[in-house]
């Protein structure tokens, strides 16, 4: 692939392995807007937030390249694979890190353990224009019909308008057809947390082991402008995300009492 | 250990491993405040994030019950750790979760990193008052003697005056002897972000793989009221931490836009 001055470069990755029916996805809606660098896992790593290798090597392989794409396969996580590709990899900065199409809500405080919007982030740090895209729905063979339209919408705006140093978007889809999507609105991340998140069990030697599992519970269900309200009222939400996460409401505060 | 309703419950825990320097240091000066509970890794799980265990069970052992402490060895990361912790392993809710005190700093950027933070954060998700320590030194026989004197008055306040939902602290240390540092600030996260981060090599069979590194980078060395800032200047920082990722100052504009 030779990537010319007018090409866009974009770099795409996701936290559900190559093989994934999201990524495959915007690998095909991304192809419109410029020349292609791809890097996942070829298995998930769900779950990894911005966890980074340090103890172990990583490694890369290149599985695919024509005119228009190259593919990667990383051993690491998500933050890695970008942190390679803009290292190691990339001719040039890239315009835009597109990461996803996730099978399952970012939305509320699944934005802390997301891989997904780790790579989001993690291009963030290097002042790349970066943007995580997730489906309410964590079936493998989910349907991404319905997200086409706003990927398109929300890239050619970042494209065109690159977004300021610090801040990157997580874009959240309703689990619904194309048809049934009643638009997209600009939303804060909603208060909520996981709970009821163990199964006790015994493996064959009678020893006990624990699955994570549980339910999202959001804190503000009344709330109407949060990511969480939107995706259940049939609506993709776009929250701006800092990679700043000092309080600042509480810095008086604080002050106040040392 | 008998828990008494009088007695304070502390949750302990950290990334780099039961056996580290930093933990025993923590377990000795909260044995002050109440009956500990302490749950980590037997190795480092360092640069784990907010990652949580989810493809594998989680295995958990108590490794020393006596009548101040239980220590569990925990096979996840630090979050999975606190997960298991509140809700399969503690009498009831601990009135206090401490994180650390982590062998290198979490200022600045490295707090999307970092397992000792992502600890805290969970804790914040449950509403438990949760802090996070960490010290400027990345050796294994780092010098935590400064440190004691800032934990107990942290501690203190915190059990005192809990902290507001959806707020933890990130508290550094400067990596000096007691009477060589200044004192504590709150300060903000400063922004900043890791450069040159891979030593390419050969494996002994000729192919190439990837080490991890890099050299942080203050964007703004001249704030002054940043957590940086402070522990490159001789005092402890205190940064008040959000779980909610939003970036409230780029809503409206975000809005204009589509």
């Amino acid at each position: 692939m030779k990537i010319e001055e007018k090409d866009k470069l974009i770099l795409i990755t996701n936290d559900d392995g190559l093989y994934a029916g999201g990524i495959r996805t915007l690998i095909d809606i991304m192809q419109e807007f410029g020349k292609l660098v791809v890097i996942s896992a070829t298995e998930s790593r769900s779950a990894m937030s911005q966890a980074l290798t340090v103890k172990q090597p990583l490694r890369v392989k290149l599985l695919e390249e024509n005119d228009n794409r190259r593919i990667y396969a990383c051993s690491g996580t998500p933050a890695d694979g970008v942190k390679l590709a803009v290292n190691q990899l990339l001719e040039r900065k890239p315009d835009l890190i597109v990461s996803g199409i996730n099978h399952g809500s970012n939305a509320s405080a699944s934005i802390l353990y997301s891989g997904t919007m780790a790579a989001a982030l993690e291009g963030c740090l290097y002042k790349i224009t970066s943007v995580g895209f997730s489906l309410n729905s964590y079936s493998s063979s989910a349907d991404f019909s319905g997200c086409g339209e706003y990927i398109r919408k929300v890239c050619s705006l970042l494209l065109r308008e690159p977004l300021p140093d610090g801040v990157c978007l997580n874009v959240n889809f309703p689990d619904l057809p194309a048809s049934e999507i009643k638009g997209m609105v600009v939303a804060r991340q909603a208060m909520g947390s996981w709970q009821e998140e163990f199964e006790k069990r015994k493996d064959p030697a009678g020893k006990t082991y624990y699955w994570l599992t549980g339910n999202f519970i959001n804190h503000e269900p009344d709330a109407k402008d949060t990511d969480e309200w939107a995706i259940q009222n049939g609506y993709v939400s776009v929250v701006p995300v800092t990679t700043d996460m000092t309080a600042y409401n509480y810095i008086d505060t604080l002050k106040s009492k040392f």
